[in-house]
């Protein structure tokens, strides 16, 4: 089957992605009859400027990605260079899918929400590896895919090493899911390992995270506890069918951990840790970040460094543990070509975008 | 979506489905909109002796359960007992999906094997929770589903509560998967937990085991590690694509660990565990079982008493732990309803097996 693909967002993410295709292509073709088949992509520069690259008979990804190396902007692309906005490459492509890699915007969500919607309403399957629009809009993007007859992945948004959607959804279909818990940040996790394996103070831990490439510059969602509550909140709104906000989730990070409270943990023979959680109740779904201590017997208690992992609960297969650890560029494309993947497998990316006839 | 469906098997798993079944009625109805109509299900008495229940209109579990418990046989259903063998209700049912639950047959897969491929064969869906007709006639049937456009679900025949093969086929798709090992007994892990915890014996701790009703009468296929064998070899031809017969794994068991062992394992800081592992080489994949000693960082050293584990190393999501502990007869029901739900989502239960002319 082949499936006509436009990608909104071009830089670490986009690019890695463009790289595992191409070395992937061969393995789905082959072994899972799948061509991804690239129309048209969209970078939005610096400046907000647009820098598209368009063929209805499809790029060369590696033409693609050396354009890009060598000039610094697709739109020098020969050929099929330009500088469509990202609506009108939705609505010019007719493709079957989107991949929407754009960067993360955690105020409300955009352009990337917008841009989901757009592709949904307009008939085409949607893949995205952005939390912003997803923290905003799940549960009516998700409603507007099925209205639409169309697929939505979002699993590389959630820990993308640490498949929580695809198991919720897949591994313990037809189960009720009572609970989630998850050390859900490998910054905040790295951190706690590095005070207790070296006795360092937070602050320490967090410029060798920083020099390790594992925290970000303003490495503050990840230590303040948010990152941690935007995995949880977008995993309890689609595996426990909440319908909650962000101001649902009651937040701490680990931002005032001291030596102290870390050796006191260890006399007691535990870890603290850092631990998202969702619980299910009566009505609705409690859900909290915090630092918890965990006891050697706690399948957590060994679960260090940029490690991640997760529990569930269910009511018909018992506690289910996942544990995931890598951490690269490249892994948000893993992510997203499972999404691929399952949604052909479900025959969900079909038909194609309705052509805007203006165009 | 209505599911005509047909039961094969109608012991403790059989009966376990029935009771999930209709317990979960109401949530597959009005969450998944599946619902699941049983026309027919035969039991194979002890005398070899077929008893069946038939209606084209469904049966009512409530009433084959309480027929079966008060009666002793589902032949005593009223208005719709009689004595169809296996094959009959395949050829007479026109159902679309048929549930296997026979007894295992680790000898040649039969009956089960026979059955399931001309439910199969017939353009029947197929789900089942028997290991004897994947070890002789995985591929085969695997094909034969795929040529007649059916599903064929079987995770519930590895390992229920570790979702080893939906972890495979859906949270790494489009991965190629470079090893699988695991704890994947749950008998043996708990006989090691019990010698390293309290120091006893092995044959004391498997009498413990027995008596708690973890271990079988018979517990060989446990302790010399053909079960673990029978699992990862399922697995390795379902994920790895391996195409292996049991013949080809090396099995050696727990049957002849010493506390001294054990013992001087702890010395040594590490844990003593019966794994399973498959590993791609070149041109095949190299499979074992046996005794090897975890270290502290490895997630399996804390995975102790009935938990299981499997880890799986891959291209693009690296390595990938799960942890599973459940062990009751519920287990393979949930396992069973999971492949439903999810070969219901890829469409792959339709139509509904054709008609013998014949009845």
């Amino acid at each position: 089957v082949k499936i006509n693909t436009v990608i909104l967002g071009f830089g670490n993410v986009g690019r890695g992605f463009a790289s595992v295709l191409l070395r992937k292509a061969e393995y789905l073709h082959k072994r899972l009859d799948i061509q991804l088949i690239v129309l048209g992509v969209v970078e939005i520069g610096p400046d907000g400027s647009f820098h598209s690259a368009f063929s209805e008979h499809g790029l060369d990804l590696m033409k693609l990605l050396e354009t890009r190396r060598k000039t610094g902007t697709i739109s020098a692309y020969s050929g099929a260079g330009g500088h469509y906005s990202s609506l009108e490459l939705i609505e010019r492509s007719g493709a079957q899918l989107m991949l929407e890699m754009t960067p993360t915007n955690l105020k409300e969500g955009e352009p990337g929400l917008s841009h989901i919607g757009a592709a949904l309403a307009r008939g085409m399957s949607v893949v995205t590896s952005n939390k912003g629009p997803l923290l905003f809009g799940f549960k009516d993007l998700k409603r507007l895919a099925e209205d639409n007859n169309v697929g939505f992945g979002y699993s590389a948004a959630v820990a993308g090493a640490l498949p929580i959607i695809p198991t919720g959804c897949y591994a313990l279909a037809g189960c009720q899911v009572d609970s989630i818990e998850g050390i859900l940040n490998g910054t905040s996790n790295y951190i706690l390992t590095e005070m207790t394996n070296s006795g360092v103070a937070m602050q320490q831990a967090l410029v060798k995270a920083q020099q390790m490439e594992i925290a970000e510059t303003d490495p503050r969602l990840d230590i303040e506890g948010y990152d941690t509550a935007f995995k949880l909140l977008i995993s309890a709104n689609s595996i426990m069918d909440a319908d909650a906000k962000i101001s649902d989730v009651k937040v701490s990070g680990i931002e005032h951990v001291t030596q102290d409270a870390i050796e006191q943990t260890r006399s007691r023979g535990c870890m603290l840790k850092l631990i998202g959680r969702a619980r299910r109740t009566d009505d609705h779904v409690d859900m909290s970040v915090g630092l918890e201590e965990i006891h050697p017997e706690h399948p957590f208690y060994s679960v260090n460094g940029i490690w991640k992992a997760v529990k569930f609960e269910t009511d018909l297969l018992g506690g289910i543990v996942l544990l995931g650890g890598k951490s690269d560029p490249e892994l948000a494309a893993g992510a997203m070509l499972r999404d691929i993947v399952n949604l052909a497998r479900e025959s969900r990316i079909e038909g194609g975008g309705r052509l805007d006839k203006r165009f």
